[in-house]
């Protein structure tokens, strides 16, 4: 593919066996030591820029890039970032659309912010003046690729691509919003090393939500912000070799066929039921791909067709823990599963609901 | 020395040579694998145990350990562990005896939390009801010893002990308090890491400093965790070396010697003049050294003798460039220097001080 010279290059003198070997995190390699002089700057311009010109997922170009401890922060640090500066003596209202990630309602209001506020569920707000809508697309909990809905004129969209890789769903375009906010945790599994990050369109804002990440943690580990590097490095390297090189396997298309496997095998066990229900999505065409793909997102979001049911508690009562629609905002009768566990947890999954499926029917 | 079994024992099949060598990182070491499969709780636990065992420094049994991103992060965890659980419909008041770590105010205010509030100088401070009372001590910036100077019944301090280690002041006991804050950017130096870790006695305040961390970052990146437990470890083994084994220097006398060659050079470079003071220290009866030692703050706070003299100002004018005084709540004849800066740096500026001084007299 035409991006090997390029990430060749960039990684001068180093073949593709020493950079696989560089997975293992010998930080006596060479390549640890150039690390160790560089600044958070140039870390953060090479995690946003490598990476994205191999998936095409995002504009990056002439773009700010803030890098925060995971993508929880710099949610925080875009809700300060866009309320601060307007000196207003209320609170900023914070919307997203039902269903919503779990988490935004606490992060907004645990420390009873004067500068942000929780405010519900976007489709049903009809303050006026100035609010932050979070973006979810793909969205957690269900999935589905979405847009702003308040849309009125003082709107401050934060648009959490987290989910928006091609192992989850299609790559149908470089997305262009204001402010992006980015996670390894999504990307490539390493939620432990707390690395996320902002490609941010107006440079005042990054700055106020460097100045965020400055009060609040002073900065980012250096350990993680490193292996965060390397690690997208690699994905990168792995998307741009030739099959039959048989060095590096191309890591989305590995974890893509991975979802497909654990999606096909969800569906299989609860088809022929009429207790739960899943979501279709439909096929879009891959920009990353070159092709049509299916749609994997890195939740569940299982509705329970008796009405009334408490899903979470049903589940409860079979040894699966899940999330309740509730805490989504949403209804009782859905449930968020986690696609993401390791296997034997995600195998056990299966046979437990299995189980459920056959015994009520 | 006797402790020196006890670290021997824990970290077992390695011997000094092997524990020297993971100061390079190296990831496949079979000690990181065993570290891999930890988890926070017992990381936390280990950071929060050798080194106490070896310096002396803290009471740390029954007390539990919150592990932060830097202190920064567990600054704020405290001032909202304390704060939350009150229900007060008015934000508590925090404060701090001037001169205060000049980043406390911004801490406090800068989300115009409900919760709390900066109250300013402690000294000054004569409002009812519950107050937060940061303790910093020895103190930045000025190096000195401190206890809380409020005193009233409805005082929540906040020890933040950053600089409680050999290599800056005497060791005269195990500091014992409800809230102690400590970092290794301060205890070692690796203030890119962003770890600091609290001491904490209720088990309440511990569990609501941790949903702090989970709210605002989830958690704390493993790898700068899995870092600071090696540098933590290896310097507590270097203490517990005796000197005939010549293998690894024993880190705080190592430090302890940097900083006094250090003050010394500063000293002499301004004495003789009447522009500049800095305060002397009483030598004092270190548990750790087992004999009397001089103190040497890891900032100087150093007095410009003209009155209404800007003294940041002026050395700016002699590419020094300092903090001023008014920063820390003080006067702007006083400016706080870093001694802790790179040997050029610092080289740099004993030679631009001491032609202040030379011009001057």
């Amino acid at each position: 593919m035409e991006c090997r010279n390029f990430v060749r290059g960039k990684i001068t003198g180093l073949n593709i066996d020493k950079l696989v070997s560089l997975e293992s995190e010998n930080y006596s390699d060479p390549i640890f030591m150039v690390r160790l002089m560089v600044d958070n700057r140039i870390l953060s311009f090479e995690m946003g820029r490598l990476i994205y010109e191999v998936v095409g997922n995002a504009v990056v170009e002439n773009r700010h890039v803030v890098v925060g401890t995971g993508s929880s922060q710099l949610i925080l640090a875009a809700m300060y970032a866009l309320s601060d500066p307007l000196n207003d003596p209320n609170p900023v209202s914070v919307v997203s659309a039902s269903p919503y990630y779990s988490s935004y309602p606490e992060m907004a209001d645990f420390l009873r912010s004067g500068l942000f506020k929780w405010a519900g569920d976007a489709r049903t707000f009809d303050k006026d003046g100035p609010y932050i809508e979070m973006v979810t697309t793909p969205n957690n909990p269900d999935g589905f690729i979405r847009e702003p809905v308040v849309n009125r004129a003082k709107g401050m969209p934060v648009h959490d691509l987290a989910y928006y890789w091609p192992q989850y769903t299609a790559i149908t375009s470089a997305a262009d919003h204001d402010i992006m906010l980015f996670t390894v945790s999504k990307c490539t599994g390493h939620a432990g090393s707390r690395i996320g990050w902002a490609i941010v369109k107006d440079e005042a804002v990054a700055r106020k939500m460097v100045k965020f990440i400055e009060v609040s943690s002073i900065g980012v580990s250096k350990e993680a912000q490193n292996r965060a590097a390397t690690i997208l490095e690699i994905i990168s390297l792995s998307c741009c070799t030739k099959s039959d090189d048989n060095k590096l396997e191309n890591f989305f298309e590995f974890s893509h066929a991975l979802m497909a496997e654990r999606w096909k095998k969800l569906r299989e066990a609860i088809k022929n039921n009429k207790l739960f229900h899943l979501a279709k999505f439909p096929k879009l065409h891959c920009n990353f791909a070159k092709d049509y793909t299916e749609t994997y997102p890195a939740f569940a979001w299982m509705k329970c067709n008796e009405s009334g049911v408490d899903c979470e508690k049903l589940l409860k009562g079979h040894k699966i823990l899940t999330r309740s629609g509730k805490r989504f905002g949403s209804d009782e009768e859905y449930v968020r599963i986690s696609m993401l566990s390791r296997d034997e947890e995600f195998d056990l999954f299966l046979l437990r609901i299995s189980a459920i499926v056959h015994h009520d029917n």
